[in-house]
C-alpha cells in the first residue's frame, strides 16, 4: 500500500522519542508513532517488538562495539584497561546522538519500568564485558569487578554527558569518571 | 478458621524455597506454598504480594542494616570505607541463612525474570548507599562510584559464599573481593 520510504527505522525512532517527550511515554501508542512517521503499524513491528524497544534500539550496537574493542585490546592490557577499551568506539558512536540521548534520558528518568530496563541492559553489557575479559584469560573474579567498574564509569559519564551541552565531551567525561573511580578505590 | 500459628512468614518462606527448588519456580503456586506450610492463601497474602516476593523478603532488612552502618561510619571514613561499612552487619545477618541463600541462589539462577529482579534490588541498594554517602557530604560522583563498587563487591562475595560450605566465610570473602577491586582499579 505504501511506497518505499528510506530509513523507516530512523524515522520511527525520531517520531517515538518526540512523542514520548511531548505527550508522555505511557500516553503514546504504536499507532501514534507510526502515524507521526507516516508509516504503518505493520512497518513499526517489522523493526521493533514494542514501543519500549525503540528506546533501546542502540544497545545491541553499543554492546557489539564495546566487546569488539575489549577483544582487540593490547595483549598486556590489565583487566580494567581491557574493559574500558570499549570507551573509544562507544563515545564515537554517541557523538552524533547527543540530542537523542538527552531526550531519551528525560523519558527514561520519568518512568520506573524504563529505568529497570535500562539497568538490565547495563547489567547485560557488564556480563558481556566480563565474558570478553575471561576470553582474554582474566580470572573470573577480576573480570566481574573490572567489567562492573567499567560499566559504572560509562553510566556515570553518560549521565553527565546528557546534562551538558558539548556532544564531543563524552570521551573526556569517561576518563574523568575513571580517574574518580581509581581515586575512590585507592583512598 | 485456623488457629494461630507462630512464625507464619518463616514457614511460608521455608515451604516456598523448598517447593521452588524441588518442583521448579514456575510450577509452584501460592496455593501449593500455603498448603505446604499448613496455612491458607489468605495468610500468605498477608505477608507477601506474590510468590516472587518470598525470595526477596530479606532485602528490606539488608538495605536497612547496610544504610544504617553507612550513616554510622566514622566521620573521617573515605567514601569506599563508608560504603562498605555495611559489610559487617550484612555478613552477620546472613550467617544464619547460608542454606536458605544457597537454595535461593539456585532458584534465581534458573529463572531470567528472577535474575532481573535480583539485579534491580541490587541497584536499589546501590542507590540507597549513594544517597547515604551524599548525606555524609560525599560528592555525587564519588558517591555513585563508591556505592556501586561496594555493591559489586558484595555481589561477588555473595556468589562465592553460596558456592562454598562455611556459613561464616562471608565477611572474609567480602574483604578478599574488596582487595581484588582495589587491585583491579590500581593496576
Amino acid at each position: 500500500m505504501s511506497r518505499w520510504k528510506p530509513d523507516a527505522a530512523g524515522r520511527l525512532i525520531k517520531a517515538a522519542i518526540t512523542l514520548f517527550d511531548q505527550q508522555g511515554y505511557d500516553e503514546t501508542t504504536v499507532a501514534d508513532i507510526a502515524a507521526a512517521a507516516d508509516l504503518t503499524k505493520r512497518t513499526f513491528f517489522r523493526y521493533f517488538a514494542d514501543k519500549r524497544e525503540v528506546l533501546f534500539s542502540g544497545s545491541e550496537e553499543l554492546v557489539h562495539l564495546w566487546l569488539e574493542a575489549v577483544a582487540a585490546a593490547p595483549e598486556g592490557a590489565d583487566p580494567l584497561a581491557a574493559a574500558t577499551a570499549g570507551f573509544d568506539p562507544v563515545a564515537e558512536m554517541f557523538v552524533e546522538r547527543h540530542e537523542f540521548a538527552r531526550m531519551r534520558a528525560r523519558i527514561i528518568d520519568s518512568n520506573p519500568e524504563l529505568q529497570e530496563r535500562e539497568l538490565i541492559k547495563l547489567q547485560n553489557l557488564a556480563g558481556g564485558v566480563k565474558s570478553a575479559l575471561i576470553d582474554r584469560g582474566v580470572s573470573s573474579n577480576a573480570a566481574i569487578l573490572a567489567a562492573q567498574a567499567s560499566v559504572t564509569v560509562f553510566h556515570v559519564a553518560f549521565a553527565r554527558w546528557v546534562e551538558q551541552d558539548d556532544p564531543a565531551a563524552f570521551r573526556r567525561l569517561m576518563d574523568e569518571s575513571l580517574d574518580e573511580l581509581r581515586a575512590v578505590a585507592t583512598a
